[in-house]
């Protein structure tokens, strides 16, 4: 993998990788539509979040600590798979076509959330994946320059890099997820966490929607990336094996979720999923949770413990 | 500087750099607004200029053989000259806030130019200098990685680049236009031609608003970088003479587009500079102009003379 190792040596530390999750910043089912209020609120309080005092207790903007990235939602789904990007095969004029027009649509999300960021006077920079270079080998990243990344933090910039249509090795083409990027710049630029903002309150043990829906609180992954939820405790201990068993991802993309975070959690780094545009968003972005879990905070913590 | 000329393995030749001016697609003296009109024209005459006849005798689109570079115009000009965003200092607030909106602006335009082209079925994909990682040393380019240009080239797609705002390591930022992104490509890719699509017929021998103005037709190249006008001859040969000294470059940019274009005619690439959305334009995409230049055609032609 060609990742430029040699060239990360950042200023000052990363703070925080944020993900805007697709379904928390769009409306989900109407096609290429923002959640304006959504939006809005997420970029108030990624500004808040960035405010440290200086040692003069003045409130500066640390505005150098933050990376964004941001999924599809309503945006580029419909494309992508009407005319099967992720499948690759370029040499179709379908999949020509529709690389293109999956790269307009989620571009023109970027554009708009790198313009709410800046609205909130936060120097947001567009870094399209595809653009960057980055590029996949059967889907997994195969070349991802975060040197480009890395120089735009060192500049002071916030980077908004997205889920994109990208050229891959074998396939010709396909999809790289937000969720993806993530894991590779967490574990390149080594944020002191990471946030997920989502629409739901955090991960759940059955589909949020269903009855009797637990929210897991914290989950401890281990050395060798396994992981059991810690709270709430589980007086059934049969339902601890139902969770890490369940098979075929049946619970709402629950596993894949936890599985992904507690990837980054096993780097030493704290995943908070959260609900966006929520108090409970504000405590995660703050960086708060790290010393403590307040009672009533809502939310997925996935943390490692050794 | 930073190239990988190693990386420039191109699995067919680029066949031509076209830059659409910023005056030719905005509307020069309306804030952010397109021209378009011309856009559409400008869009549909390269479509037909892709479009190439194969052994069968069955017309193909040849699309991996074009490079889109275009100017702001009306966009960006306008967030950059206020902010001072071109003589860096990336420490003032003033200066990163416009270097911010400096790019949202230039790459809504770029969406935009995207999406003409992609509606006239180009498979066109934004490259934003920044987002590549283009960056320069006193304004001169100091790092421009072509190779993931050419990838883009080689799986068939059309890049689209523009003038933008950048990090320049020794001011902080700056802006790198759009033409200096067209020599430094032409440089490297090698085109057969470079065509300019300008809002005027061409370069004259003084502000082509003024009476008198001569359309100068062709533009010979010397090796030392020396140039001519050698259509249309002037009777009175202290006129050659005046345009060649002509100081400050009073003459309406003529001699910074010549002195470019002269740049580029020497490495033996012809270049057109040309009215866009005439049928001049669309002549000069063709290639046409190669073999011959029509009696009636309108446009300047510079090249290099051995």
């Amino acid at each position: 993998m060609e990742t430029k190792q040699t060239d990360i040596k950042l200023k000052s530390p990363v703070r925080c990788i944020v993900k805007l999750g697709g379904a928390a910043i769009t409306c989900k089912n109407e096609f290429e539509k923002i959640n304006e209020a959504n939006l809005i609120t997420v970029s108030s309080q990624l500004r808040e979040a960035m405010i440290v005092d200086d040692f003069k207790e003045q409130q500066v903007l640390d505005y150098n600590s933050f990376v964004v990235i941001h999924g599809a939602g309503s945006f580029g789904h419909f494309q992508a798979s009407k005319s099967g990007v992720h499948r690759g095969g370029l040499n179709q004029p379908l999949v020509k076509a529709g690389f293109v027009a999956t790269r307009i649509s989620v571009t023109s999300l970027n554009l708009e959330i790198v313009r709410a960021l800046a609205r909130e006077g936060i120097p947001s920079v567009a870094m399209s994946p595809f653009s960057c270079g980055w590029s996949t080998r059967e889907r997994n990243i195969a070349s991802a320059d975060v040197s480009t990344v890395v120089e735009a933090l060192d500049s002071g910039f916030v980077p908004v890099l997205h889920g994109d249509a990208v050229l891959d090795e074998s396939l010709g083409c396909t999809i790289l997820s937000g969720d993806v990027i993530i894991s590779h710049l967490a574990a390149h630029l080594k944020p002191q966490f990471v946030v997920f903002l989502t629409d739901v309150f955090g991960v759940y043990d059955r589909p949020p929607a269903e009855p009797n829906a637990v929210l897991l609180r914290e989950i401890a992954v281990r050395e060798d990336g396994s992981w059991s939820v810690v709270n709430p405790t589980f007086e059934d201990s049969d339902k601890q094996v139902e969770i890490s068993v369940a098979s075929h991802d049946t619970t709402g993309g629950m596993l894949t979720k936890i599985s992904e975070a507690a990837m980054i959690a096993k780097l030493g780094i704290d995943v908070y999923i959260v609900k966006a545009a929520t108090e409970h968003s504000l405590t995660a972005l703050s960086g708060k949770l790290r010393d403590e879990i307040p009672e009533d905070w809502l939310g997925t913590v996935i943390r490692y413990v050794s």
